[in-house]
C-alpha cells in the first residue's frame, strides 16, 4: 500500500508515491500556480492523479494524499490558515484536492513534514526526541517527542528561528530583532563574508577573487568553496555562523532536551565547516554541560524529499 | 480509588491521599531525614503508610504511590540519578519505597509533578498544551503537550531557567552567564530592589524604610507590600523583573506554542504586579504577534499542594 | 598676508589660497600621483608654486604652507608616520615640500585640520571646547579644548570611530567588534537600509522603487531622498543610525564635556533627518541630563573647503 | 614660597602646607561641619591660617590656598556650583574663603586637583598627556593634555564612570544603565564575589570563610585578601573587574591617546591582581592595538595627599 507525499513550495509542487518502507518509487514536479488557490490544489490534484495511475499500473493501491505546505494549518489538519510565500488565507485544502482525487487528504505544515520524513526513514532513526533544525534563508523546524509530532496549540510550535539570541540585535522580518535566523542561516554567511569584505578586504582575499572582486558576488556557495580549500576568511565565517548555530541549539536543548538534532536546509552542503564550530559552541552554551548526556548534532539525510516523505507517512500516522 | 501523592523536598516531606478527583482527603508533613536517601525512602514509606491506613478507615483502596522528587529522574521512573539538593546520586527509590509499601510506586520529577497538577486540576483545566513556569530562586517548570507530559530525551526537558537572555550576562549558578533565572526571579527581584536602593537610595525611599535602612534587610516581602502600595520604586522593580519573565515566555512560546502559561512559585503572591507587566512584554516580544492567538499568562492555582497532587495522578496516566 | 592650506586625499589633492579671515581666495586641485610619496610631495609643491604666484599677483605675501593628510603625523608636525590609503610610511613630507617651496611647511592629520578649521571659520566660532565628528564610510573627528587643538601623546586622538558601543557587536575594520562607525556611518545607513529591504520589503518599498527594485543598488541618496519625501522606511533607517550617533556622542560628552559637536561629512546632506534623532538620542543618554548644560549638535559649516581652511590656519597658530 | 593646598571631604577637611617641589612639609584635618557651607568656609579659612603661621615659624611666605571640592565647579574657578555630598549649591566659596585668610584663592574640581598633583609630583612626571583614573565607589578621573588640565565647557569633562560599556546593562545611579563604574568599582569587585557565593557557593568558599560564612559580609578586603592566597574564586572576581578597567581605558584612549593611565583609589591597594587584567584586556580592547604605542598603565603614587599637593600646584599653574 503507497501513499502519496506531496510538497508545495512557492516554484514548485512536488509529489511522490512513497511505499510503507519510505522509499519514493515515482516522483514528479510541477510549477506552482501563481493564479489562486484553487489553481495549486487542481495542480495537486492532477498529480496525485497521475500517481495513483501509476501506482495502478505498480499492482499498488494508494491509501491517502499527505500535503506539507508552509505556512499555518489547523489544528484539523484541513486548512491553510496562512500561507505568506502563497498569498493564501483561511484555503481549505483538504477537501479541495479530496473532492478531486476521491482519496482521504491530510495537510500538514511543511517543516513538520520534513521533520517526519526525516524522523521515520532519515537522520532520526532510532530515537524518539527530536528536533529538525532547517537552515535556509531563515530557520525552520519540527520537533519529535516521544514519537510524536509536536505542533503546539495552535500549530506554530518549532518557530525557531525567532528565538532572540541578542536583546536589540539585527533587524528581523518578523518584526523583532535579534532572531536567531539573523546570526545563522545561509543569508548571514553571505553576510558575515560580504561584512569581512567591506572592513577587511584583505582577509576575505580568496573570497573576493572567486567573486571577480565584486563585494555583492560573494554567495553561499563561494564561501563553502573558498572553506573547503582551507581560506582562514571563509572559515571565520563558518565559526561565526557555527557556533550561533551552537548557541541555539544550547538553548532549544534546555526546553526539549532532544536525543538528537537534525540539520537540514542547503548551508549543510558544507558540512562539518559548519557542524564542527556548531557541535564546539554547544557543547559549551548548555546549561548543565558536563553532568547530562548530549543530544547528537547530525546532518540531515532525506535532502529535498524529507517533506514528501514525511507527508505520506503521517496520513499513517503521527 | 484514592493514590498517594509525595513531594519531597529539601526540608520536609510532603505526602497526601488524593482522590480521584483531585482532591487531598488528608494531608501530612514529616522533616526530611538529611542522613542517607535510605533514610528518605524510609520516611517516605511510613507516611505512605500512615495514609493508606486513613484510606481503610475511609472505606477507600488506595492503588499507587506517585513521589516528586527534585531531580534527574531515569526514563523508567524509578530512579533518583541526581538530586543536587538531596546529595543522592542513582537511588533506586522506587523499589525502595514500593518493597516497603507493598503497592506500585511512580518517581516523576517535582517540577513535572506540579505542572502535572496544574493541567489535570488546577489553572490548566481546558487546554492540552500548557507550559508551567515556577518561579523561586531560579525558575523551574513543566510542559504538557497533545495532554501528555513532556520529559525529554533524558528526562531533562524544561530547564527554562537556564535560557540564555542576554550574552555575557549575570553569572549563573549553571556555570554559563545570562541566563534566564538571574534576571527572573525571587532573587532578581531582591536584587533589582537592592541595587536602586544602592544606586539610587531616594527611589527606593519606602522600601528601605520597610528594611529599617538596611539595604541586605530589603526581601521580596518588602518589595511586594511596598509595590501594593504603589511604591514607584517597588512597582520599577517588578517592571523590570515582570519585563524579564514575559521576554522568556515568548522565547518559550516561540519553539512549543502552548495555549496557556501558569506561572507558579512564591513571587506570584505579587500577582497582577508581576503578571501585568510579564503579559506586555510577553505580547510585545512575541515573534509574529498581532499575526496569531497568544497564550493566556494565569497564576498557578494549587500552591504546594500541587507537586503531591500532581504526582498521585500521574500513578494513573501521563 | 595670506597662507596655503593642502588638503591630500586618496584621489585628489586640492590646494587653496587662504586670507587671514580664512576666506579661499584661490583654489586648485591635482589628481593625487599614486606612484610615490615624492611624487605627492613634488604635486603639493608644483601647486603651492602656483598659488604663491597667484597671491603675488594679488600684491600679498604667503607665509607657509600648511597640508592636512590622513594618517598619523609625528609630533613635531613634520612626517607622515603611517598613512593607509596613500601607503606611506615614515614620509618626511614637511622638509620634501618644504625644500622645493622654500617657505615654512607644517603638516597635520586631516581630521585635526578640518575641526580646525570649523573651529576658526566655520560651525565653531564663539566656543573654546568643541568636537567635530566627520561621518563618511566611518567616522573621524578632531578636537579643540581651552582653544588649541588635542592630537594625543602619539598624535592619535580622537579616534571616535572606534568607540566600542556593543560588546561583540558588528564586526569592525580595526579589528574589533561593535565600534561606533559600524553603527553610524553612511555605510552603516545604506546597511540598515538594505537589512530593512531584504527582511521586511513591503517596509522599504519606496526605495526599493528608486532602486530599481535591486536591494544592492540601495544607495546613501537613495535612502535621503526617500527619506526627504517623508517615506517612513527611510525616517527609520535615519532614526536608527541617528540614533546611533546621539549614544555616541553622548559617550564623548561624558569624557570631554564640549560646548558644541560639530557634525560634518556626506550624511549631514540629511540635515535634520540624522540630527534629529541625534539630538534626541543624546540628551537621553547623556550623564546627568537634566542637570547640565548640553552640548549644541550642529552641522558643519565649511563642507569640503574645512581642510585646507584648518591647515593653512595652523601655520599661524593651533 | 609655599602654598596651602585644601582637599574637601564629606567627612574631613584636609589642608596641607605645600612647598614648591610638591612636598608636604606640614599636614592636619578637620572634620566636615555639616551644617553651612559658611562653616565650612569658616573651617578652611582657619586651618589655612594655622598652616600660614606655621609657614611663618619656618620662615617661609605662603603665596595662595588651592582648594579641591567635590562637585562641579564654574570657569572662574571662585564657585562651587553644585556639590551632591554636600548638599552644596552656587556657593562663592573663593570669596569667602579669601576674606578671611586675604590670600588669592583658587577653586578646583577634586578629581581634577587629585590628577595634577599626580602629574606634577606623583606618578605623572615625564610625561604631558595623561589620564587619572580613581576608582572607588564609583569612578572619577581627571586629565592632563599637552601639560595643562582639561575641564571641558562647563566644568564637568571626565565623567569616565558614566561610559556607557553595556546598552541596557546594570542600573546606574545617574538615571542610565550600563555605565562603567556599574562593572569596575570597589562596589563592583564586591558584587562579583557575592554573587560567586551566591551561585556557585563552593566556588567562593574561602571568601566564606573569611566572611563567617555572611555573603553580606564579604568585602573588597576580603576579596583581596584571598586574591592575595591566590584563592582562584576571588582571582575570578579581579579578572572580572580587571578586564572591564582595561576594556574601558581602552575607550578614553580611544579618545585621548594619552601616554599613561593613572589608576587611583582603595582597589589599588590589589595593585597587580587588578592592574595585571586590567592591562591585558586594555591592550586587546585597544583600537589599532599592535600598531601603535601603548599608553602605560600605572598605580598612583601619591595616595590621599594628591588632591592638596594638586591643589596647592594650581594656585600656581595649570
Amino acid at each position: 500500500m503507497y501513499a502519496i507525499g506531496v510538497d508545495v513550495g512557492g516554484t514548485s509542487v512536488k509529489a511522490g508515491l512513497v511505499s510503507e518502507d519510505g522509499i519514493v518509487v515515482e516522483q514528479l514536479s510541477r510549477p506552482t500556480p501563481s493564479t489562486s488557490a484553487a489553481k495549486v490544489a487542481e495542480t495537486i490534484a492532477t498529480a496525485a492523479q497521475a500517481l495513483q495511475k501509476r501506482a495502478a499500473e505498480l499492482g499498488e493501491d494508494v491509501s491517502a494524499v499527505g500535503i506539507g505546505a508552509a505556512g499555518f494549518i489547523d489544528a484539523g489538519r484541513s486548512t491553510v490558515l496562512f500561507a505568506p510565500n502563497l498569498a493564501w488565507r483561511d484555503e481549505p485544502l483538504r477537501d479541495a484536492v479530496g473532492a478531486i482525487v476521491g482519496l482521504p487528504v491530510v495537510v500538514e505544515n511543511d517543516a513538520n513534514a520534513m521533520a517526519w520524513g526525516e524522523f521515520r526513514y532519515g537522520a532520526g532513526i532510532g530515537v524518539e526526541d527530536l528536533v529538525c533544525v532547517t537552515i535556509g534563508t531563515g530557520i525552520g523546524g519540527g520537533m519529535v517527542q516521544n514519537g510524536r509530532l509536536t505542533r503546539g496549540a495552535y500549530g506554530i510550535a518549532a518557530e525557531f528561528g525567532h528565538l532572540r539570541v541578542i536583546p536589540d540585535g539585527r533587524r528581523c522580518g518578523c518584526g523583532n530583532r535579534g532572531c536567531w535566523e539573523q546570526y545563522c542561516s545561509a543569508r548571514a554567511l553571505v553576510r558575515e563574508a560580504r561584512d569581512l569584505a567591506l572592513v577587511t578586504p584583505h582577509a576575505a582575499g580568496r573570497m573576493l577573487e572567486l567573486a571577480d572582486d565584486e563585494i555583492d558576488n560573494i554567495t553561499g556557495e563561494i564561501v563553502t568553496t573558498a572553506g573547503q580549500e582551507g581560506d582562514p576568511g571563509a572559515l571565520d565565517c563558518f565559526a561565526q555562523v557555527g557556533g550561533w548555530l551552537g548557541i541555539g541549539l544550547a538553548q532549544v536543548a534546555a526546553l526539549l532536551d532532544p536525543a538528537r538534532f537534525i540539520i537540514g536546509g542547503g548551508v549543510v552542503a558544507a558540512g562539518e565547516l559548519l557542524l564542527g564550530p556548531a557541535r564546539e559552541a554547544y557543547e559549551q552554551a548548555l546549561t548543565g554541560h558536563g553532568h547530562r548526556p548530549l543530544a547528537e548534532v547530525v546532518p540531515a539525510q532525506l535532502g529535498n524529499a524529507a517533506g514528501l516523505v514525511g507527508a505520506a507517512d503521517l496520513t499513517r500516522r503521527g
